[in-house]
């Protein structure tokens, strides 16, 4: 059998990760126990979370263990089987790691896909999986937007933000977006539909939250939060009364110390709701989800970007460009 | 006539209010035109909120005028009147300010009250008023606590938590107490019957944490939140999952730059929510509400306590008991 190249956590950042808490091994393919089977990864899922899941505390997922591979979902080829329902070449997706070869068991996170189901195999890790399906019922549920509503997204240029921009237009609302840099926020209104956009560089809270006052008119009855700091700050400050803040992510704080909100007592006085989403909530409803987004997409109302980089060894690289924001859509990395 | 002495605001509060920022001075009574009575006000119910209006943003309500009186919620006699609806000798309550007399507008803000319906006509700025209506429809609508719940309640020794902690009782709710002092947190479990009472002076936020987590073995499934800071965040570290805060205050904040919400990342973890409440908004419900309160209290169910301070001289140092904290039970001013 080949190598197995694995991309370990070596150890846990302190702050923003640097290359040496990680460290890229080769390994053999380990044997096949009965009900398991080997995983040949194609593609990895680049995510935010994955920052979460490197620290001793952990979040929402168990933390992953100092000389594991780092946990991503990934899709890939079965390459050998002892699992009852997966036989050798069928498609799979499901929660293993960055390394070449994956282990999944019958019964565990990894299932079956159909590629022919969708334009490209990697739509599984973008508006098909956790990215589409988190902005799907992220918004449609938690944040309730009605006609007519103005919607603010922050990192609207990212993943899971330009698609609530483009389900915000789908809803009849107006969708306003905050972006880093002139080339992004561009992109929010030519590619995304956004109706106007907002580029925060440069900006303090104050002309945050003027610049926010002026592209929401009306005010802001939805804000999707991606991004936390003084852009939640300014988002706070131009609520209207009975707004709702869909938590998605706070992508501005999860490599430092975080500044703190200090504008929480304007959901006193707009009697305002912060309320944090997780799409694993929304598992049992992906097949809802995936149909109607498969709809929009194919009648041309919805289109979301893929960045895809290359190479296991430019897996350090490429995780960090979720932080700089130099990604330009879904980050994905191909592993093979 | 006689004077009417006045207690103005003459200057906007830099942080913490200090006395040259008020004047004690003395005007004539003013002269009433058709449709308006003249208030002699007896008691003014002295609130955390009054802090806001002192500021040139205000919140929920207008800026106090420089100048003006400081609002306040009074009740007095109507000592003579040209309004319809309003005869003198009449006991009424409404939005006025800290002065002997006020004017009121008939189909205004003030309405009349019978003395004759509660144990104390002080009642209406305690149970009866803004405090228990704030903690009825705050805490049951807002948190929606179930039976069997954990309630947690921050600045619980208050006129708002110490009712709070008693609904959560009423309620079939676990109540855990957060208060300043022993003598607070004694009176916390003797007086209002919290299980437990949680001392927050000389904690920082990781005490604070664990002692939460102590006093709530199967975690914290509803806030109730009046103070904010390290007190919040520290809740946010003990939530339950689809857990509820209520935010109703943040006294903490009220006077210093806020140190911000450092932990928010944490309804994301938990798929729980902060909910900001206001009890303006329940106002056509209040008659419901204290229909409800009577009966517990008059069950020996509720109890509330009022800390009557005499003297319109005095309303500096009165009202500034709220951000010192040593005020036992709803603050009242009693002017006459």
């Amino acid at each position: 059998m080949p190598d197995n190249r694995r991309f370990l956590l070596q150890r846990r950042p302190d702050g923003e990760p640097v290359r040496e808490d990680f460290e890229l091994v080769s390994e053999p393919t380990p044997d096949l126990a009965q009900g398991q089977f080997l995983i040949r990864n194609h593609y990895a899922s680049l995510d935010p979370a994955m920052r979460g899941w490197m620290d001793a505390g952990g979040n929402y997922m168990p933390p992953i263990p100092l000389g594991d591979p780092v946990r991503a979902t990934t899709i890939g080829v079965v390459e050998e089987s002892r699992a009852e329902g997966f036989e050798a070449g069928m498609w799979v997706m499901g929660l293993n790691a960055l390394e070449d070869y994956s282990v999944g068991v019958a019964g565990g996170f990894t299932q079956p896909i159909d590629p022919s189901m969708v334009p490209e195999v990697t739509n599984y890790l973008s508006l098909f999986g956790a990215v589409g399906m988190t902005a799907y019922f992220g918004f449609l549920e938690v944040c309730a937007p009605k006609e007519g509503e103005t919607v603010l997204v922050t990192g609207a240029a990212g993943a899971v933000g330009s698609v609530v921009g483009q389900l915000a237009r789908i809803k009849g609302c107006r969708a306003v977006g905050i972006a880093g840099g002139p080339e992004k926020c561009a992109r929010l209104t030519e590619k995304y539909g956004f109706d106007t956009a907002i580029d925060y560089k440069g900006k303090d809270e104050a002309a945050l939250t003027k610049a926010i006052a002026e592209a929401c008119p009306d005010g802001v009855d939805v804000i999707f939060e991606n991004v936390g700091g003084i852009i939640l700050d300014a988002g706070l400050m131009n609520l209207n009364l009975h707004a709702r803040v869909g938590l998605c992510g706070l992508i501005s704080e999860y490599n430092t110390e975080p500044r703190g909100i200090r504008n929480l007592w304007q959901l006193i006085v707009k009697r305002a709701q912060i309320r944090g989403l997780l799409v694993a909530d929304y598992v049992e409803r992906f097949g809802e989800g995936a149909a109607q987004m498969g709809e929009w997409a194919a009648a041309g109302k919805i289109t979301i970007d893929e960045h895809v980089d290359e190479g296991l060894e430019n897996a350090f690289d490429s995780f960090m460009r979720l932080f700089a924001g130099s990604n330009q859509g879904k980050m994905i990395l191909k592993i093979a």
